[in-house]
């Protein structure tokens, strides 16, 4: 059991005054400072610039320069963007865009994937991925005569990296992963698995939207072929913000966009009758981009690089081994169980609680406690630290309230499932 | 030639002073008002409330409410403001949604369509589109091995639906036109169309990105199948807003969205494996969507329910035909074409002017005379009419300044075409 791991409120507000992250804290808004926010991993919180940046865009780009501003900053901003993200996810400027949904995304590069690999007709994932991914690929195997494997992991916690290598094979096309799993944080070794993958002429396509500013992600290093991401989690560029594409240099003119959108027209304004698409990154955008929603990406996107992705990686890593060590002594005799990687090493930036009550303690959390964590089915509470404004109060804060809250049976009031959304 | 059009700028005020809409200029930032703006067909511009609303959804609804807003609005809003759309255009609330561009949008129905008529292996359209929709339906084509067979206007202006009809036939899995071109404004009639593509067991798909907002619609009384269309034009959304489209009520379960995304699906925090989508419209909604650039296309919407479809299509004429009587009078003599039709019957809300030297006119209005239209490849000067904030002065004004433009040769100084972009 680690010693070093702050036991008291005032032992984390003193390792708070140490943190060299803990000053960007400030540059988030806060209207509500007694709000313990552990659910950065599905919608970060909005840089304090943001606010104004959007009244830049909306008042004066739109209301002033109005179609003009196309030309002064808009048209570019998708792969201007992209070259920021691609310094958080080790990859060069070129090979980074922002368009469309993580879904969307997820769709152009998993077809054009298995359009370059014709004759092979199976596509690899695991069921830790994202659901919402699975549905994706599951139309497109249907619509391409290929078949999903879903490779189950198991413990529920780890991956399943070892039947995934032992399932490559010759008729294998794409091989498709979250890095960092949604619901356990298992973290893969993308360099490990992207060889396997092309040891088998497999192509590989990572969604790195729980790892995308949280976790060191090496592209570049590992031979990553293709990866999606998402904008709105860790890196705090509002919700529903556009999401962000990954294509190695080398495969950007091999490989090709079915949704054959304007945007990727070579000599665009020429309007020609034809689609021809350029031969870099562009081809991958389909339609115009949502403007309003792609600007407030930048502010988060910047805050992520002053602090740098070694200090975010040695900041979350603290505070998750911070809310492990305290788990083991005074949640864990209450029933919660660790859902998450015990090694460091394999565990991204959130840590997953089981509990046989777990939806009623997240509604207790929400609703006398002032901690605002996630739900996932059927029984984690998935509690997510944002490096850039959690601090080590917010870990031992949360960890009390997971405490007082089944200790206290507050949870007893509240219903025992979740309501279905349809 | 009409008699009753404004002849003098003195003229053109005092029928802005009669005007039952002139009020709504006023509703819109004019932070230049010495601009003629008349490019709201390429982007509309801002209502005065967008930029308190959009202060509202960052500060209030992401950086107070966080990941919470979803529930208090965010998810619901693409089918709210597709309610409101749809009072525009002639369909049920039900049957219009917000979700990715156009597009992505245009991708999913025309796709959707073409596997409800299995074993059709043609699709129709004209050379009046969008070239950004015939790239779509091109890479479509290649990927079902159906043939896009695009039928040419006989005089560039009138499009082609006496071949169009001619072409059809038991083969035909999808007619798609634009039902405004884009380039000179003909619109098509709907039902006719329609019919005949019915009569023949064909689909429709019509993109109404240059009229909805400016021309009545009426797709249900037309019996329209699909529809797709932009928020960031006449509907003043802004800049690459979320695009909406439009299934059918009876059609909405025969359909699948080949983008299969987790916001289509029944029950989606129950993060099953398998896609099963709702029954309802939202089954064509994909990933999650960008919520400040969605949220920005209520106030424009809204003032157009306020003036009322009816009393725009009015003020449009009456703008578009004064536009062409004064054209007639002192445009004509100096070479410039009306390229747009003569009869209001069948105009949309924007009028083509061709030229020689169109291309470096265009530069001229811009730089030295304070108008700001579009121009189109090869030859158009394209003039917008929003009549929302458009008015009889903008008109006016905007006639003197093309004619200035020419008989002082003000566009000499310009390079003769225009710069590729790539």
């Amino acid at each position: 059991m680690p010693t070093n791991i702050p036991r008291s409120m005032m032992e984390a507000v003193a390792r708070d005054a140490i943190d060299p992250l803990a000053p960007l804290r400030t540059r988030f808004a806060h209207p509500d400072p007694a709000l313990i926010y552990l659910d950065g991993n599905s919608l970060g919180r909005m840089p304090v610039t943001t606010a104004a940046l959007m009244q830049d865009v909306v008042a004066y780009q739109w209301g002033d320069r109005l179609i003009r501003a196309w030309n002064e900053g808009w048209f570019t901003l998708p792969e201007r963007l992209g070259g920021k993200i691609a310094q958080l996810i080790g990859a060069q400027a070129d090979e980074v865009i922002v368009a469309d949904s993580t879904s969307v995304n997820l769709y152009k590069l998993a077809t054009a994937a298995l359009r370059a690999r014709s004759g092979r007709t199976r596509i690899l994932t695991d069921d830790g991925n994202f659901p919402s991914d699975l549905y994706i690929l599951q139309g497109i195997a249907q619509e391409h005569g290929a078949t999903l494997e879903v490779i189950a992991s198991a413990d529920g916690i780890h991956g399943s990296a070892g039947a995934l290598m032992g399932a490559l094979g010759g008729d294998v096309a794409l091989l498709t992963l979250s890095h960092t799993l949604y619901k356990s944080a298992y973290t893969y070794d993308m360099a490990a698995l992207t060889t396997a993958a092309h040891n088998a002429g497999a192509l590989t396509l990572w969604d790195l939207s729980h790892a995308a500013g949280a976790v060191p992600v090496a592209l570049n290093a590992a031979g990553a072929d293709l990866a999606v991401g998402c904008c709105y989690k860790y890196l705090n560029g509002g919700p529903g913000a556009p999401a962000f594409l990954y294509v190695r240099r080398d495969l950007q003119t091999q490989l090709f966009n079915p949704i054959q959108g304007w945007m990727g027209q070579r000599n665009l304004f020429a309007f020609e009758g034809d689609y021809a698409p350029v031969d870099g990154l562009r081809r991958f955008l389909s339609g115009s981009p949502p403007v309003l929603s792609l600007a407030a990406i930048e502010p988060g996107v910047d805050l992520l690089l002053e602090a740098g992705m070694d200090a975010l990686r040695a900041k979350s890593l603290a505070l998750s081994e911070m809310l492990i060590g305290l788990w083991e002594e005074r949640l864990a005799p209450l029933g919660y169980r660790l859902q998450s990687p015990r090694d460091g090493a394999w565990r991204g930036s959130h840590v997953g609680l089981g509990h046989d009550e777990a939806w009623r303690i997240d509604q207790a959390l929400i609703h006398q406690a002032g901690v605002l964590p996630d739900f996932r089915q059927p029984d984690t509470i998935r509690l997510g630290i944002a490096p850039l404004y959690n601090s080590f109060a917010d870990i031992y804060a949360a960890v009390a309230a997971l405490q007082r809250v089944v200790e206290e049976r507050l949870y007893t009031q509240y219903a025992a499932a979740r309501p279905a959304v349809t």
